[in-house]
């Protein structure tokens, strides 16, 4: 770019900024904000807690995938059965900034740390889902999501939730939910999760 | 495994068989069927015809969620702007073959060979749709899909489809639907295409 070039800028807040290169520097640009404009949030506020698979691969795609969709939060939980307890927040970080750019988005999510599954279940948030397949199969997420302003849907490693960490959602006013009648990948359920709740506050 | 294990194989036509190995030679191995048990089709007929992304991965990764949410046939179109026009069928098969199995699933989709857009216009189905964003925005595919038992979606390359393919689509009785308010990459779109057409129909 040169002095004198234009360009859009988000602050991943809801706020995209028109503006102008003033000067460059080495590895350096100033540049004055001519205008704005802001988006309004999403009506649904969309929260997913997810325990991380085994293969960063899956969820850094996820984290792609769920910001195109468009998640407003992203937290990540260790259970009984999960096979990852780190996960590369830096890096996810960036892939999200990628991913609200690519789709000239004004909001970016919010990726929180890595949190023991007990720790999210005080979350505060409207409407509670722990999703998992059950015998016989519960209520589809679509049809359990009202006019909430705010969602939460619990997604479990490849062991699936414990029954203990499942007692223990349903004690916090969690709701079991089914997202289809097949087995899902743990990053393809966590997906179909938040664009069905996208779907529902279209 | 040995003589007299138990396990189960699918045709990936609908049915799930029960088998017993019998004999193992070397690379080999007999086995007797001891039951079956087919699944129906699911009601919507689902097909997605994709022009294919340069990152080959971004196919592969497609073809892997599309049969876990449940697609019928996946095929590859020539665009105007599509910048990839060589894809792998083998290698997709293999891949939708592997998501079926962990899917648990007894459907497996057809990945048909690359076709040039004017070519699948001509495609036989009850409910055909292009998705591009357009201005003012048309109607959400979820609002456009009703009782019909098969369904066809379009999806374009990066550069989107042309001004001369959307016209030609119209002309053949393609709906204009758009997959939500933001831009989405071309391997998200189709996902979401898939599972919203999933959704409706489940």
């Amino acid at each position: 770019m040169q002095v004198g070039d234009k360009f859009e800028a988000t602050d991943g807040r809801g706020t995209f900024y028109r503006c102008v290169v003033t000067e460059i520097k080495r590895g350096e640009c100033n540049f004055d904000i001519e205008g704005s404009a802001t988006v309004g949030k999403p009506s649904l506020d969309i929260h997913i807690a997810i325990s991380p698979t085994k293969n960063l691969d899956r969820m850094e795609w996820f984290v792609e995938k769920a910001t195109e969709v468009g998640v407003n939060q992203i937290s990540f939980i260790e259970c009984h059965h999960s096979e990852r307890r780190i996960i590369k927040e830096d890096r996810l970080q960036k892939i999200a900034i990628s991913a609200m750019k690519q789709s000239l988005k004004a909001w970016l999510p919010t990726i929180s740390p890595m949190v023991n599954f007990k720790a999210i279940l005080d979350h505060h948030c409207e409407a509670k889902f722990i999703a998992h397949l059950d015998d016989p199969p519960s209520p589809h997420l679509f049809d359990r999501i009202n006019k909430e302003k705010s969602a939460l849907v619990l997604i479990g490693p490849e062991g699936d939730f414990s029954a203990a960490e499942i007692a223990a959602a349903a004690a916090k006013g969690f709701i079991t939910v089914t997202l289809g009648a097949h087995r899902l990948r743990t990053e393809t359920a966590a997906l179909i999760a938040a664009h069905t709740l996208a779907l529902v506050s279209r």
